[in-house]
């Protein structure tokens, strides 16, 4: 890793599979009765939202906190951005500060990179969210969320390393809805096709890039944009399809002109009552929430699938345990912090009053 | 306890006396010099303000911090709730990244009941003020300043347990200003009734509910409905009571054409000079805060009643401890923490240095 | 030390001195791997910021952090003071909720003077930034950037403290903008004169007091006083400067008609290419921050000037090792805590969960 993490595609399927499988081990800290590891005591991690994300925020923040790292939150809408300030002087304002890692998100394509650029050695930039470019940390957390779903730990523990592998080798993944805008959409992609599924956009023009084969030739590697298919009809594929990725429809496409009316978008779009009936019986939903239910996903579909069908709980929960695994990585290896420290439990209160004993 | 903490009617007498004997334990921790005790290390406390409150959101995030508990802000003013989140999104998402207990602040009375319907095993939601309905934590800390103004420990320590029972019998308690409006007055009437004081409801009718005997015998306990009595004339009541419990005088009422002029309002219900020259000698004066000055109670009665008959410093530092009695029963107790954490000092510094000497 | 922190005009030379050398430990502090250490733990830090400002919260915030020490923030945007709650009530409620210091922001100078007489005993009152009036920890991180950027540290460790005193002795600084307006201008004056350095506030009358020299004499200590001249022309004094420290030059003061026109201001105060030119080859730039690039200074200067000589980073990252200082000072001596508590590790996470071997 490159000490920064900008995209999953950087990565390589290597890499992806590694954080992945270190996830594990933070799914496993999450469950115990102190969900804490001293792994990253006495580093600071900093948020720096120039778009507000509450629920991006309080993921990394909860994943820092478990590895016993300060955060410090800086959000662009009560900063001296207001007064004219610069990224590139409130990013150095903060690093100046004395901080290890900084989660960029921004509503522009590009700034966690160029902000990366401005990083002094030892401090790690992670894109928290990049206009539609990438969301690589909620990829990881798709990713892990389906590999787990399709190929459960043993009682709870994750198999031997070499056996064990993360994939999602032999699944048929749609992603259904706004593709063009979105930087979940390029991030699950990478994740997805580097663990080996395939995948079929499902999009009206309007919502893909203008020449979408192309574009997705020259973004993917060649192995993995040969596995990704496109359609504009749903109904095409919905009953072939292992995983019904949908994507948030935002109101603001109306606006532009990019879908004509909401019950045009359910009718084509939609997991409605009658299509979720056509689903395949293990067919399982992901959603990046939040969700609109009555628009991408009918409410009773929603009630009615059992919770193991859809992911949405797991996606989050994850989320906390694969930016963890991020995190780790980044800032906490490298140092002289023991192996142990990932699964050592936090010392137990009792434990420590009797320190001196 | 239920595992949830709603409203105060629902732990009956013998669970708030409980609450008001473990604040004594906690007002002994904020009087160390390291006011802190391990007992919910690793455990999260959320705060979901839907509604803000500075003063409720810091009392409740310094409670779950002096406990050692790390605690996520979520406030809805900068969240996604702007996009249309549902409230259940919203607390699904926060309670998937994996807390122990949430407190829920709303406009709307009855929405951390809702919550609590959606809560997993294992995560108490903790009423912190909804809509007109109920105030629980504001509650036990007006009862408990009340207690131990009237019962004081002996030499900072509680009596015996079987000795010094939570009591505020005998004591008269006039509830001043807004009733209808007031989730305090509810839950001070609650808490004050369940420990045997009579209550008189100081109001004009249009702060009163339509039928108030109705009201009041509908919701309260048969016991307690009989202690509490009603009337429209502050100075009928004022030199028999032994607590004057002003509430705070919302400006929107006047808009609402509820009062008619602040000086209206002032010349019967406030706790101007004159009124607080014909008050008991050992009166003494409670205001959930912020107050308004002038209004509510004069600024020289403020000003001159001892710092010992003005209690409004006394209830929020008690807001703190009585915070953490209520965190400790729901999400300490039950767990394998011997009792000794919540007395046991947070090791020092320096001993922790040698622990492993 | 009164304990408050005020202006440093209280300090005296001595006790702004005696800041300054306990920086230092807190800079090799921050150089740690693991920069925390346990002085102030179980301690709470209150930051009352009635006007917003996001880089001297985050300084303090970190700085308590690395105390281990924990944090309240109260930013007046979202409190009850859109309700009308007053200052004083504010800060009483924070207050009573059982806080060891309040760091304090206003827009009005004095607010934390008036504060400070509202505290209770054990309870610290630190200025962070008034009106016009003072910004103590400001002018300390400058002076103490000044100092080491002079007399640096021998291998990163301060001499022996009776022949490493901190001093400007010697040094001529120029201090360039709106000084009538600027807290920091007059912290920076308090400090820089107070360690014997030579100052010349380089200003057009409009951004200087109407009598700026009575000003001076009334405000400053005799000596202090000496050492301060004025000048109109900034090319006057340019190539006899070792500091030039630049103010930032607000937006507001030319609708106010204080300043004719950008380009007026740039052509007389602005620190152009040309006048970089004709700097002593040894002289540095500080900026408070943020920095209006191609106002206060052109964007080719600053980029072009090796890192060393433009100091704006150091000051960010000494200020938060000045904030430790003083919050060390404050709220840290005085109690039993050992000095060894400042320089000793934090213990490591692998030792402590061997406590009890």
């Amino acid at each position: 890793m490159s000490g920064h993490l900008l995209t999953l595609g950087e990565l390589g399927p290597e890499g992806i599979a590694e954080l992945l499988s270190l996830t594990d081990r933070f799914v496993e800290v999450g469950r115990r009765p102190i969900p804490r590891v001293p792994a990253l005591r006495g580093r600071t991690v900093a948020t720096l939202f120039f778009e507000e994300s509450t629920r991006t925020r309080l993921a990394f923040e909860t994943a820092a906190k478990r590895l016993s790292a300060d955060v410090l939150n800086f959000s662009a809408a009560s900063s001296s951005l207001a007064k004219g300030e610069s990224i590139r002087d409130t990013f150095e304002t903060v690093q100046a500060m004395g901080i290890h890692a900084a989660v960029i998100r921004h509503r522009s394509a590009g700034v966690p990179a160029q902000i990366a650029r401005w990083a002094d050695d030892g401090v790690a930039v992670l894109n928290g969210g990049d206009g539609w470019h990438a969301h690589p940390t909620q990829g990881l957390q798709d990713a892990y969320t389906l590999w787990r779903h399709f190929t459960p730990m043993t009682d709870g523990q994750p198999g031997a390393p070499d056996t064990d592998e993360p994939t999602l080798a032999g699944l048929r993944i749609g992603i259904v809805g706004d593709i063009v805008h979105s930087r979940v959409a390029r991030s699950d992609i990478e994740a997805y096709t580097a663990l080996g599924a395939s995948i079929v956009l499902v999009a009206p023009p309007t919502l893909l890039p203008a020449q979408p084969r192309d574009w997705i030739d020259c973004w993917l590697p060649t192995e993995a944009a040969k596995r990704v298919e496109i359609t504009h009809s749903f109904d095409d594929v919905l009953d072939e399809l292992d995983v019904v990725g949908l994507l948030r429809c935002q109101r603001e496409r109306m606006i532009d002109g990019l879908i004509g009316s909401v019950p045009e978008y359910v009718a084509r779009y939609g997991l409605t009552a009658e299509r979720a009936q056509r689903l395949a019986p293990d067919a399982v939903i992901t959603h990046p929430g939040p969700m609109n239910r009555g628009i991408e996903i009918a409410g009773a579909v929603f009630e009615d699938l059992a919770a193991n069908r859809v992911l949405v709980t797991q996606q989050v929960s994850h989320g906390v345990a694969a930016r963890m695994a991020v995190l780790f990585r980044l800032i906490g290896s490298g140092t002289a912090l023991p192996n142990a420290d990932i699964t050592g439990a936090e010392p137990a209160a009792a434990s420590t009053s009797q320190g001196g004993a």
